[in-house]
């Protein structure tokens, strides 16, 4: 296997051994506290794994057998580990799960196989011992995607990918690569890189998201607007359904009738699960110049994003904060650091140009060869000032890209203390993009003031823009807050709701790169229609027939 | 209704009073004819549809009263005329049968709609008939795509969109418009020019077609490499099915599951009626540069074709014609002419230069604001160039640009005169594009040759490279042969059928941008697949159970 499972958190995000460098710094959590609006915050131990009691697999001998013959007995797994691993992915709603000690989700078995053959036959096998699979890669997802359900049938396993994660073919003339499923970000690009290529596709999952999972939820990376979304870099696929194998795209362009690749794009499991994938490459970039700037406020970084959007200029990635996060990740990074008088001046200089507590950073990158990133900077350069940016230089750019993947890490230590954090996007059209910023920051807001563990608590909500369109733009909103620990998970629902309901009822998707899952579930319905929902039922059926495949997730069963 | 049918011909291309030149010129015929082998070409007119009997009308009283009711007496119609216009599209094979006067497939009336709530009441009116309905945007298919099949129902009806052509919404800060599907090319364009604004997407049925055609049958036009195929363009779609109206997409981005545009797209309305799109636009381009260039040979044309895909080069087209194409147009173009000093001075030059007759013309386009159109060209320029091109000049970009949508008029007079000709097209990767070229090339040289009139008779068979990719490009076909004038249906489908084997055997899709309609039917399977087969019939069927919308057209029945 790629990935030493035993080397990752089963509860929590990433690497067991990433250093926690907020765990010590009291001087943070008394900020943040008083960010909150609390006294104090509690410790909140995770419960370990040697203190929780796994129901017994339900696997039966025979099916276990069936397995075992199949794949091999290395590759059917049982043990505690492994099925805890599994129980459910990486939202802040699993992590209350798992972080409780609930593996109520924990599958009975965990399948590794090793090619299209080993998953098509273990599907038989499972139809054949009417059991539940849940196609799992990184498990990386944050909403509800692998949760080990077993919808109406009496046992679920979980389908393990990451044995699959050879490169089968790289087509340097046609700069693309055939690709197993299975293979994570840094598998992918380490092997690209050695021929001269690159996906350039980097969620904040990367280290440990893979390629059919990116697939399987419609993913977009942070580079996208060169290298594209899923959507665009996915030439064809090779999707193991439970009726056989089914193949799509494979061509540059087709219009013979609808494109299958769209259904095996968003099928995040329930049609089958995607074993292989052509994908189109991009050279190595030869140069990347990443660099901030500060806008005096959110209207103004928007309006320099939409005219990017509509103008020549060959961005790579660009990414706002508002206001709020601007403020909220300077005052973190600023806390432990004694302020000279350099920082001092650089402040009045600040204030005096009218960068006060309304201006929003934003990081722009450009990447490709070395005269097309110098023309991009220069003109992307010429169009901020002209919407009255402040150019912060590089360092700001470097220190965003090598922090890239490190959000997620904070996460665990903010649930040790009794502190609730979580995401959500959705993106929108530039012309309902403010309207919809306002509805869900209030809302975010106010509910969780309504639902806060004590009066005068509140959440601190930020937001981003961080993929941009010619047609509209996306809206990524972390929100902090005091935890009601008597009923967390209905806290969280309630929240939860209240921004979803929130999204839809102003013109916003209900997912721009996480996905459905089992929490977008509830509205689904709202942005594709019944007659929608009808349709992805009868491809359901015709793929799956006995509704094996993730049960609970993306559409109503 | 937008466009008066009446001025357009019924069993041949474009306006009815657009001017033959080339009828009455007797130099040209003698060289084609000594170009197809032939002693001569025979005088082969269509019938006049004064002397044909239409079948007539199967429409019952109660059914018509009923569709009369809905839309008013103006706007069902079932005098001669319009059931003959009707009957089928405009491909070669389609024009053999109007020709000949087999109207055996025109429908028993036609109906224009208003509105999406005149189709869905019209399609209501249908399913209680038991009436077939086949969409009609602007009838230009040339694959079979609007063939009045009735299938298993006595009756059939076209839906004749052209009643719909309005403008709906134009969203200028997100640069998208809301429009009727039944708008043409040039109806479009002139609304969006108003504001400023262009979709760019202009076929070469650009001023016949609709955009609900273009989204139907998933089409791309001569500038997609900026303004993006039909598949980039499409925000959201209004589908009124037999079971209501989907909506579908409606957002830059989304990762709520499978994307059901992408059902919509290349629906060829056998699951409903595209009645309304949301698109996206671009600003009306500042610039515009169109100019030609002379390769030593094909490859070094397609390799300048690579290295621009590959390349950040913003191009907006880029067509490049194999040796035959080449010489055969400078040959046409030449006729009637007199050689000058100049020319021969001009020919002497090319050959010694080595631009003999494997010679290779290309036309490269450059759309946008000033500075980028001309950095742009310099950057084409000098690649072309390190491929041995010699630059030609703006003049043949002109003459190229000038003449974008005449090419489907010189058919006509082709088939006056017992010529046939006929187009088809495919896309595969770069790595398998030489190879599927000269597969089809051959393959077509010999069915003509085969299936020619007389031995020592043969076919002029021309290709281009019209849409290039990141990972393949397309290839567009033209062949032109002495026509079988005692089975000339059946030579055409041989050589069609031969040439299509050809294509799916050496790795290119049954079409890149006519669609599937009935003649690509036979090659669906292998293209997508059985069970992408059986999805496609799952969806047909959730859309439209009683199977009423375009009998025999995309998939089997």
């Amino acid at each position: 296997m790629s990935i030493d499972r035993s080397k990752i958190r089963w509860n929590g995000w990433g690497w067991s051994a990433h250093e926690d460098r907020l765990a010590g710094q009291e001087e943070v959590w008394s900020w943040l506290a008083s960010e909150l609006g609390m006294p104090a915050l509690l410790a909140t131990p995770a419960r370990p794994l040697e203190s929780i009691v796994l129901a017994p697999s339900r696997l039966t001998v025979e099916d276990r057998a069936r397995f075992v013959q199949i794949l091999g007995a290395e590759r059917v797994r049982d043990d505690q580990y492994e099925r805890a691993f599994h129980a459910r992915g990486r939202s802040y709603h699993d992590l209350l799960h798992l972080r409780a000690g609930d593996l109520s989700t924990a599958p009975d078995a965990v399948l590794f196989p090793r090619s299209t053959d080993d998953v098509v036959a273990t599907l038989a096998a499972a139809i054949e011992g009417r059991i539940a699979v849940v196609p799992y890669g990184g498990g990386t997802s944050v909403v509800g995607g692998v949760t080990g359900h077993r919808g109406t049938f009496k046992t679920v396993v979980s389908m393990d990918l990451s044995g699959m994660d050879r490169v089968i073919e790289l087509d340097a003339q046609s700069m693309t690569a055939t690709v197993e499923a299975g293979i994570t970000g840094p598998g992918l690009e380490k092997a690209l890189a050695a021929n001269g290529f690159t996906l350039g596709h980097h969620p904040q999952s990367f280290e440990f998201s893979t390629l059919g999972g990116w697939i399987a939820h419609r993913g977009a990376g942070q580079g996208s607007n060169r290298y594209g979304r899923a959507d665009d870099w996915l030439v064809g696929a090779k999707l193991a359904t439970p009726r056989g194998v089914l193949r799509t795209g494979g061509f540059p362009a087709s219009s013979s009738g609808p494109r299958l690749n769209d259904l095996v794009l968003g099928s995040e499991g329930i049609f089958g699960i995607i074993t292989e994938a052509t994908v189109r490459l991009h050279p190595l970039p030869a140069a990347s110049d990443y660099r901030g700037y500060l806008f005096r406020d959110f209207a103004d970084g928007i309006a320099t994003l939409h005219d990017a959007a509509h103008s020549e200029i060959a961005v790579t990635m660009l990414r706002l904060s508002d206001p709020v996060e601007t403020k909220f990740y300077r005052a973190f990074g600023a806390l432990g650091k004694k302020r000279g008088v350099a920082d001092r001046v650089a402040q009045f200089y600040l204030d005096t140009r009218g960068y006060d507590d309304k201006a929003c950073a934003l990081i722009a990158g450009f990447e490709g060869d070395s005269a097309a990133v110098a023309a991009a900077r220069v003109q992307f350069d010429a169009l901020a000032k002209k919407h009255g940016a402040l150019a912060l230089g590089e360092g700001q750019g470097r220190r965003w890209k090598e922090g890239r993947f490190h959000g997620p890490y904070l996460r665990d230590p903010m649930l040790d203390r009794g502190v609730g954090v979580d995401t959500l996007e959705t993106a929108t059209s530039w012309s309902r993009l403010e309207t919809l910023y306002v509805a869900v920051r209030e809302t975010l807001e106010g509910a969780i003031r309504e639902n806060a563990p004590r009066a005068g608590a509140r959440g601190v909500v930020t937001c981003h823009v961080s993929h941009s369109y010619r047609d509209g733009a996306s809206l990524y909103f972390t929100y902090i807050f005091p935890r009601a620990l008597d009923g967390e998970i209905e806290q969280w629902r309630t929240i939860k709701k209240a921004a979803s309901d929130a999204i839809v009822a102003n013109g916003g998707t209900i997912s721009h790169h996480h996905g459905i899952g089992e929490d977008h579930l509830p509205w689904m319905a709202a942005e594709k229609g019944s007659l929608g929902i009808d349709v992805l039922r009868a491809v359901k059926m015709a793929l799956d027939p006995n509704g094996i495949l993730n049960p609970g997730k993306l559409i109503p069963d």
